[in-house]
Parts: structure tokens; sequence; C-alpha cells
């Protein structure tokens, strides 16, 4: 939609990032993705999603990580190991996955914005570092207000139905993808599952622009 | 048990290297381990065991990448892409995943021989590569004959009843290792789940040698 376009070359190749604000691995790639995209010369196109809606489709009423307990167990291991190595910062929050609605919804029409990545590090910092309700309005709220932009603007467009409704069918779009989990990572029509592949993302996409 | 110990120095540190024949993760794993290990001085010790009744007792009764249609046609692009980068063959098995009850009950009391690695790897570019039934006798016997090894010795062995309990008993180990996956790889009590973290295990390893 409107606002200044985050890169100004149109030829640059493009990784689109499906992420949920509530997924820890969704985290380490929204912290990690927009130094290594840019030393590939490669754009990031943000695409914000619900996951919650997803699993229920397949079948699962909750994040794997809640209802299989082994699992639990060793991914909050595993987020401590992989943080320390990327030099990220972690509190394991207090309530897990943590909804994040009005924040994707504030995300979703603001994607091209040339702050989406800022703000999106912002919320995540807040559900994963400062274990801040980023469901609720007042952290959403202080999250636009520290980038020096308008909340009460930014989510007045955001609670629009016509908003809304975009949002839903951005979920729908993401299961006719065929995603089952974030953050997954599309190059044209290949897909990427996982923070582990990120690297391999987007050196398939540099590889491809190289090709053009 | 008997056998000749694959490495002389027992002061190396060691990893334990979890897996199952069938599991195409594992796979990846098992082609790999050997060289990365011994460029670190590391040694490792390696733990075939059945991961059907771990999923089972999950309340899955069968691989997510068989329950879940989703991510089984995501798994086997994704490795094709893995195995493009590692240089590992691959040709999608017909039945998957593949039983490999007798090949994993040879490879448990022989987990110490010289030979195991280069078991290992047969047996599972049998399955992954050639799409052989690595749960018949006449496979494994041929894997056997190929490393110049008694099949008949070896396979009596393996099916004794005594065996066949240690298996059990292996199976049940992982279970209450908190084992959820294949592969899982521990250096002490510390955990890492799959392929993608075998070198950070590694070199968890051999920063613990380092240390001592």
């Amino acid at each position: 939609m409107s606002g200044t376009a985050a890169f100004a070359d149109s030829r640059a190749p493009d990784i689109e990032f499906w992420f949920d604000f509530g997924s820890n691995y969704s985290y380490l790639s929204v912290m990690r993705i927009e130094a290594l995209a840019a030393a590939r010369g490669v754009r990031v196109r943000w695409r914000p999603f619900l996951l919650g809606p997803i699993f229920r489709d397949l079948g699962f009423d909750n994040s794997p990580f809640v209802l299989q307990k082994e699992k639990g167990a060793y991914v909050w291991k595993d987020m401590e190991r992989q943080c320390r190595k990327y030099g990220i910062a972690l509190t394991r929050p207090s309530i897990f996955p943590r909804a994040a609605l009005l924040a994707t919804r504030v995300a979703l029409p603001c994607a091209d914005r040339e702050w989406i990545a800022a703000y999106c590090r912002e919320i995540m910092q807040l559900n994963f570092v400062h274990d801040r309700d980023i469901g609720s309005m007042d952290v959403v709220s202080e999250a636009l207000g520290k980038l020096d932009l308008s909340a009460r603007e930014i989510i007045a467009e955001a609670q629009s139905d016509a908003n809304k409704q975009r949002l839903r069918e951005q979920t729908e779009m993401a299961a006719a993808r065929g995603i089952f989990g974030a953050p997954t990572f599309f190059v044209g029509s290949e897909m990427f599952w996982g923070n582990d592949r990120l690297d391999d993302a987007l050196d398939f996409c540099a590889s491809i622009a190289a090709r053009e």
C-alpha cells in the first residue's frame, strides 16, 4: 500500500518472509534477516500471518512445543544456545505462545514501509526479551511510539474491518501456499521452513538473481 | 562389549549419536558425522534405536512426515536441497519410513566395532539411494558381505533373545533421555536434535574437551 519503499532498486531479488510474532524461531529470523539479506543484495518482503489457525487446520489446538512436552522442554534449551550463538538476547516468555493479533494487524498493511523491520524487531524483543504482553494496545502503542510513529493513526488503520479481513486472507494464503510452521521463506515458489534455512534461502535467492 | 575399539585415545571427548535407519535426517548425519567428528578430535558413540515406539509413546502412529501431508511434501524438497548442499546422493525411497529391525539389531551390539560407521553408511545408502528393503535378511547380509564380514555369525548374534531385549532397553533409554526424534546427539547431558545441530553439538563437545 502507501509508504516509502524500503529499497530503491526494484530489480533486487525478493525473499518472502512469513512469520508469526508469537513464534520463537520467527523471533530469531526477525532479528537476523535484514542484515543477512542486505549483505546479499536481497530485498525482504515481510509477510506477517497468524500461525494459530494454520495449526488448527492441521488438527493441533496449540503449538507443538506446548502439546509435546519433550519437544517443549528441548526447544527452550535450543533457543538459549541459538541465541548465544547469534548474540541475541532471550528471556523465556511467561506466556507461550503469545497472541499478537493487534501487533500483526499493524504489521500487515505497513509491510512495505521503511520502519517495518525495526517495528517487527521491537515487538519481538518486547515478547522474547522483556516478557511484555504484545497482544495489548498499550504495548503495541509503546512500540510504535518508540519509532516516533503516530500510534493512534496506525492502530486505527490496523483495526479497520478491511484490514481485519485482509489478515484473514493473508493467513488463508499461508495455508494455500503449504505453510505449516514459522518462519517460512519463499523464493518464487521454492519454500524453506525454519530459521535454520534462512541462510540457504537467501543464498538461493541471490544465486537466482546472479543468473538473470 | 567385544570388538576392536575404533579409537585408541580413550581421552577423546565423546558425542552420542542416536539414530534410526528409517529416518531421513538420520541419513544425512550418518553420512556426515565421522569426518566432522574426526576433524575435531571427537569420538562418536553410535546409538542405534527405533523411533517407531518413541512416536507411538508420543501419540503418533507414524512419522510426522507421513501424518502431516504439508510437512511430508516439504521434507523431500528439503532433503533434495540438503543432499545437494552436502554432496550426498538421494533417491526418495518407495516406502517411507522403512522398518529396519534386523539392521538395527546388528548395529546395536557392534556399535564399538571399527566397521560400525561403514556399516551404517552402507545400510543408509541401500535405503536412501538404492531403494532396497533394509528390513530384509538378504539386504542386511549383502551389506555385511560388502564389508568382508561374516553375515551369518553377526546376524545370529543380532537375533539372540538377549540382543532383542537389549534393543528394547535401548529404545526405552532413548525415551527416558527425552528423545522425541532422530537424529539426536548428546554431549554429556546436553541434548541436540536434528542434523541441523550436528555441527553445534560437535563444536560444543570439542570446546568442553579443550577446557578439561
